[in-house]
């Protein structure tokens, strides 16, 4: 009989352990987040041309705007990934796959905030296309969520506990809900870049309130 | 009957493990800090116009002096962040946010330290409006810390230990001095930048003194 | 008798633990990843001359392809380091030499990814250059990888489970097919700069197919 | 009687875990030496001025040059940071400012690594000065590491095995001379500028050969 506690840092034989899937999920959140404030400018003290740096800065608002809003959602995604990962007991290559997509999703946000901070306040097309994209990149940010999710959840060895099938459809309708809003801001971004901006603050929000959670509550069974 | 090792990997049903929080937190705190070195400008070859390089980098010192100071400052906040982390032996959403609130005050450092290292020696008023853009940032980051402190000691069984009443009134009253004289920095960086940068560097020294000692030091109860 | 089981944060008295190792590399991972973004350019306003910002983004469509593929390679890199941690229980400092000769070929990869998206589409000359050097860099890439792979199967001891010769002898040969098409890229690189990219997104799939299978799938004996 | 294997996540009550200090520790590692790359610099197509790309790239070897040191330098400290960390079990509050002090001289190294490069090839007197400012912050390096050391080994019961005094005075002798001939390299500097960084790189290359082995190798005594 063996007495000696397992090495938790043993891999599971069929499998990924998730500790080093968290480990570098976390290190390109964590860059992703951070890198947003190179996005800030700061004015050239030869380009205020007599105007105050308190002004100039005032100007700036979109950059702000752009990173707070996108750090907001960095930082929700983040703990989403954090509360689906505690579900995985081990993960396979399709996941880690999955995960890399929502990686590339989430590591490339700090380029179309740069570029809507840039053209939030130029003229109209531009302004609207820098909003599209923005919003473009949500989108699929989305559905690299839902896709890990899928993935996540589907070999059902491979969680702590069992999820009914039922929690998943339940999780993935509220997913698909927030899709479909996702979806929406693309059009809300030729109405308005700064409503689509608003409307992404929201969303965030939303998203607040633990989509995961009825899965994550489901009672641990002893082991 | 159970002889094995809990496997230290293992989430808490009812909350989230603190090493994610961690993890996160420290890849924060880790990128904040290092890519202050980007604030610290290489003089372009063609723009000494005659000086040496070695005058052209003595002319850099607010750089230098900015650097430090945000340095010392993150550096401060990370050993104090790790002391209060340890306190915790599970968080809940709440206190998700309000680490995320602190680690956004936090990367965003590098903004204000590079505003002030481009005006502290420019003319007086831009020179008051980056240095109180800066005092600011501190305050706000000082008020995510004090919020992030209460999140964490507010549920007590979610605590290695309990702490007593009495320890967490001292901290948030050690907390609020700190604040108030975060917060007279602003008033500071209006009469001279320099004293209000000098200021912070004290204040980092202030904060060395482990505020969070008498409720870390707490005897730990047998387990 | 000691009964405890064993501090899993206690290294190998003869050796690494691997841990820090993997620590320290999803951090350079993680961070090359993710700093690919930064080769992304905005288009200034100023800079359009009447073009949209839609027709100027379209035109960098080599920065978004060479940022896909990079994205690709590093990720894929990743997982197969992964994979490779995972058969060894500690490192001889050999091993930590090679894989910090891998993290320079994997930390440099942003510098030819925006070399080529500089370069392109511009004059023919110029372009081959630049997708010459960036199939070199994945070369050593290669290179560096294999020889991490014979620093980490050479010493049995320091397996979880031995690697039976022939395995590693065929992941060998495996890795020797993939260095040999990473060379002849750099001969494509001066007919096509394009092809050269699209060939290294296909080779990145290849690689998808888990070259360390075999060697992983091994049997785990009881420990 | 308590046959539980203890929660390897808990703190010391009266010191901190070496995990979290290696994390950060390893953080700041990891973006310092993977932020050289934003060093090298991509040469304008506008800038060119009729020289073919291959030898606008050669004519920026002084680059690759010191991004090559420098990756060298700051991967050897992290090799060795890891082997002193391995000696302890907890560290006290002096301990974790001496590697706060550290990592400032490590984050900062992508700084003069741009200036030698700038101005390796400039005037004379400039690129004696980079040089110098480059050297001086290795010996701020090496002056750390010897500080950081000398804390993790004064509290002996904080090491996993008390290490001989005499074991620790030959360390320090081995550093004391690695300090001098980094001080040299000072010197050195105002003679020639490439001199300066190729005794770094054979610098490293001595710390290659594991200057902490005799401490580490001290057997580990029954637990």
């Amino acid at each position: 009989m063996n007495t000696t506690a397992p090495d938790p840092s043993r891999r599971d034989a069929t499998g990924f352990s998730t500790a080093r899937l968290e480990a570098f999920s976390d290190g390109v959140f964590a860059i992703a987040i951070t890198l947003l404030v190179l996005d800030l400018n700061v004015p050239e003290p030869d380009s205020l041309h007599g105007e105050s740096l308190a002004g100039a800065l005032a100007h700036q608002w979109p950059s702000y705007f752009a990173y707070l809003v996108s750090f907001l959602v960095i930082g929700i995604i983040w703990i989403n990934h954090h509360a689906m990962c505690a579900l995985a007991r081990r993960v396979d290559r399709r996941t880690l796959f999955a995960n890399l997509f929502l990686l590339l999703t989430v590591s490339v946000i700090p380029y179309p905030t740069r570029l809507l901070a840039t053209y939030l306040t130029a003229g109209d097309t531009d302004a609207h296309t820098a909003a599209a994209v923005y919003a473009a990149t949500m989108v699929a940010m989305g559905l690299a969520f839902s896709l890990l999710f899928l993935s996540f959840t589907r070999d059902a060895r491979a969680l702590h506990t069992p999820v009914p099938r039922a929690d998943v459809n339940a999780a993935m309708r509220r997913f698909s809900l927030g899709g479909l809003a996702y979806l929406a801001t693309i059009g809300i971004a030729f109405l308005s870049p700064v409503a689509m901006l608003a409307t992404h603050a929201l969303l965030a929000v939303y998203y607040c309130f633990d989509q995961l959670a009825p899965v994550r509550r489901t009672p641990v069974t002893p082991r």
